[in-house]
């Protein structure tokens, strides 16, 4: 069960961005696995992609189309990630955009794919094919729920989020999806994300507020520590809100655009968590004192993976002593182990490298039992801090996974 | 269940070690859970420990007294591993030296501290103070499998391994025990590894035939990634076989003597995976033509350690996408994705990049249903080679490690 997330998250419109969703009989399930969303010609696009060298057909046909022109279409399967299959798989991908492009009137390369499922089985071609007139005739604004059921994979619940604020006199609406509960630990973005606003945004500042408010959200979260060959957000601005364009990060509607693109994307992102596989626990993992970055997100993230840390906390069991096995072998390039504090919620666990004084097992078991956890390392080092949201590990995150292809 | 092991190793005395258990009430079980190791004089002993920066007590203590004298006698722990402990800690690995020390007529720094189990508690110092003479009692050359019983923790049984061997004219034996089944990616030694052998080695050459056999052995294992503040192995060289001794590595018997030690390493090392938490595959990941040994040995540790290759593992499911994920994402120096093969054992699942054309579901399947797997990368990079044993990460993963402590 997701933790502290709704079952249904209630969406709201973004003027100019239609949505329709279709079964291609992809997945095994009875229920949508296709979503097309179209957007207007004036819509600003930016994006980001997996780092994971193994990425996926069309993670390598969207950008190359993003190269050409700006998309109007975005494309999207579950059930099968379009990866490890070659150039027939960029053929499949190609073949997928062209058929959307024709039935909308647009160039193949307005057509952004996305596929997200198993690794390395050919697309079902004519079936997809077929989907997409439907997809076409079910387009209408108020399918953002349709469309992030239809990206669920393993995911339990779909996810999105929506705001409304106001930028200068005009009324946004910021709407997004995303998908993935397991092979998660993005590296420039989620599973699948797709977020649309009616604010008017030139392409490169769009680029600019994707890229920070990825780096505060999606990057900060990791399941299981694979990164997924598929990994892509979107960040639509339709510019159909009554405002003139903001060109520049030193306009003075920017901050306040930013403020509510990235609280959203950190929500979104932490969706993603909530729905973890097998998780049972919501997790904050926090490092302050760190003497460089690098050693304060590396940290958070090697605590985040370390499997022992992750079935104490399954088990609620304040095992103090395996989160400082993983400070000590973290690889950091500044340690003084006589100052490290731990803190679970309000109570120290750790004080100067030892047992904290005060610290009781009673109260290290009481802070413990929730489903929400924030862990705060201080490592009185330096000034630099990391931020990690991760969930635990499971009898149930074994069981999905080992029985994933079965 | 462990996998390929014996119940009980047949374990050969090696002339001038004795070994002593007795019951220190430290564990909840009915079982010894101290022993003690005594050797002559004439004895040389190398060791190495963790590079976990949150060492143990007995690590400090042990590092300070092999830098004072040569040890005669090593004292050993299971169910607390006396680590955070802060300066209390170090104090009562002293104390404990000490009383060893007294009762045996030696310094208290020829006595080396060796402790493993739970972090940040302190040792049950009076009961542990009054098991000493009991172990004295009970010294005998015969008592190699009682040792590796009472170092027990998680284990399920106690690891073993001899051989014997000639160098030259002399006959020599070769014992070894070591314990570890979680917590385990020793970087410079396993968890507790105890080896000796009656071959005459100087003190140098010792610890430069350790060293190389530990790289080529423990450090070659992980069974969760995470490494132990605990890690110790030691190599003791009586010099009581007739034969003058080892002093330099061009000593024409050095090959023999450095072949023979390698293997019972390598043996006892792949006994602790082979009895990993919860394990239910032993798996030998090998990494070949990568561009750098950091690359090959990097890789083999990121797909060892990958969850998802774990549980596909456990499943033996050939989910060989989830490898070609892990690849991409393992930061390697030099990565052509359509020059990567996968094999396991002589079933070739991916070539270039994709499904290999021979490939069959049936085949994958049949491949991955042994206790034991080969998985082999071809990276058609470079030439440098990796290789790591590992386990699957099973149900009973989970539960010993949610359990551990309660």
């Amino acid at each position: 069960m997701p933790i502290g997330l709704p079952k249904t998250p209630r969406l709201e419109a973004v003027p100019g961005v239609k949505l329709g969703t279709a079964n291609a009989g992809i997945s095994k399930a009875e229920r949508d696995d296709v979503a097309l969303i179209t957007c207007p010609a004036s819509t600003a696009v930016a994006a980001v992609f997996t780092n994971n060298l193994f990425s996926a057909a069309p993670v390598t046909v969207a950008k190359q189309h993003l190269s050409k022109c700006s998309p109007q279409a975005l494309f999207i399967n579950s059930g099968n990630a379009n990866a490890a299959t070659g150039v027939r798989g960029i053929q499949d991908a190609e073949s997928v955009c062209e058929r959307v492009a024709q039935e909308l009137g647009l160039e193949k390369s307005a057509v952004l794919p996305f596929s997200t499922g198993v690794i390395g089985s050919r697309l079902p071609l004519s079936s997809m094919l077929k989907a997409i007139p439907e997809c076409m005739h079910a387009l209408s604004v108020d399918n953002w729920l349709a469309a992030a059921k239809a990206m669920m994979t393993t995911d339990t619940v779909p996810k999105g989020v929506s705001r409304r604020f106001t930028l200068g006199n005009a009324n946004i609406t910021l709407t997004g999806i995303a998908k993935g509960s397991g092979m998660i630990r993005p590296q420039m973005a989620t599973m699948l994300g797709f977020v649309a606003m009616d604010a008017a945004v030139t392409r490169p500042v769009l680029q600019l507020l994707l890229r920070r408010a990825v780096s505060k959200s999606f990057n900060r979260i990791t399941i299981d520590g694979d990164t997924s060959t598929n990994d892509a957000c979107v960040l639509l601005a339709t510019g159909q809100a009554e405002m003139e364009a903001i060109q520049h990060e030193s306009d003075q509607r920017f901050a306040e655009l930013e403020r509510n693109i990235e609280q959203l994307f950190v929500e979104l992102a932490q969706s993603l968590v909530r729905d973890g596989e097998g998780a049972t626990k919501f997790v904050t993992i926090e490092v302050v004192g760190a003497a460089t970055d690098g050693d304060a997100q590396g940290l958070a993230f090697a605590v985040a993976h370390s499997p022992l840390v992750k079935t104490a906390l399954f088990a609620s069991d304040p095992n103090w002593g395996r989160i400082l096995a993983v400070i000590g072998r973290a690889g950091l390039d500044r340690l003084e182990i006589n100052k490290v504090d731990v803190y679970v919620n309000d109570v120290a666990f750790v004080v100067n490298g030892e047992r904290a004084d005060t610290y009781t097992e009673e109260s290290g078991q009481a802070v413990m039992a929730p489903e929400e956890i924030h862990l705060k390392i201080c490592l009185g080092s330096g000034n630099a801090r990391g931020l990690v949201w991760t969930t635990d590990l499971s009898y149930d995150y074994v069981k999905i996974n080992a029985e994933y292809r079965s």
